[in-house]
């Protein structure tokens, strides 16, 4: 497939590196970006550089910043007796944006799998710890699978004895979908946190 | 979803303006290349800016190049009196990698689309013309569908008057596949094109 150009080859190299992107779709891409001006090329290098060299962790929750502390962290309307816990950055854009919460974030960067030689202290769980004066409760949005699990429990026995309420989300079946097409692990979590209908 | 740093919400927008690329895929390949070290990021950078910079077209054929004359014009092995026309640059390097056309290539740059205001004059139709001397047959390497046909149709009434012989990629049932997952058009096609068996 190889075109003999070595900056395109060098660019599908790059793209294709990227998860979820194959040779061919960077190929795609390369192509699309050869099409741009320059000022498009230097706009989108620009941006890459600054994401690197600008966007760093923010000292109290490990979340991405460009400041010191970042923004949730900063504010004064963020109720500071709740911790969300969760595994990646991402994950906090996508619980902030739900609006159902308006407490504090930590990132793990992370959970605990011994298979692939991550434990506790590789984690942002020391660094968790030392914040927890003040706070009323932690929540784990960690996703659901074992080392989620494993983490989650981890965290709760070292929590728990501070006298802070420990809870996790809820498991069940996700809405806009039907029972037919949740598997049975889903099913049996479903059942086991039924809730009365008030 | 917006997490309120800058640069990540500059990049995630940068990535998910190509094509076959969403919001959230490119917010996950942000905080992949957040992750990266800044020796990634400018190489990553630097690449796209010698793409766009040293790649342009080739100016016998249009395909890419960094030189003023593309490789597959430039050598001497290739048979000089077959002209395989396609679409766009990528197509000649599927094409050249099956190692079965040795002849060279022509690039139009689209196709004719009289719905999306492309005429013939958008396209390198002229200079594929300059270019018949000494050529004997040209091979009509277009994707199968109206626009194609149409444009194949364009450049067979004016090629075939010059005694040149106008060739095109057979259709029919791609290898691999069956005739149940073969839709009616494409066995159609496969029918009109029946071969004999020798």
């Amino acid at each position: 497939m190889n075109n003999g150009v070595d900056n395109i080859e060098r660019m599908v190299d790059i793209l294709s590196s990227l998860p979820t992107i194959g040779k061919k779709t960077a190929r795609r891409l390369t192509y699309y970006i050869l099409k741009q001006d320059l000022e498009y090329a230097n706009n989108f290098s620009a941006t890459l550089i600054d994401l690197v060299e600008k966007v760093h962790l923010c000292e109290v929750c490990y979340n991405f910043t460009e400041t010191k502390v970042c923004k949730i962290c900063e504010s004064e309307k963020r109720d500071k007796t709740k911790i969300c816990v969760v595994e990646d950055p991402s994950d906090v854009s996508y619980i902030d944006n739900t609006n159902e919460f308006s407490g504090l974030y930590h990132v793990l960067h992370g959970v605990i799998n011994p298979l692939n030689n991550i434990n506790a202290q590789d984690l942002k769980i020391r660094e968790l710890i030392n914040r927890l004066q003040g706070v009323d409760e932690v929540i784990l949005a960690l996703n659901p699978n074992v080392e989620s699990d494993i983490t989650a429990q981890y965290l709760a026995n070292i929590i728990k004895p501070l006298d802070i309420k420990v809870t996790k989300l809820a498991s069940g079946i996700p809405l806009g979908t039907s029972i037919e097409f949740s598997d049975n692990a889903t099913i049996s979590r479903a059942l086991e946190g039924r809730v009365i209908i008030k």
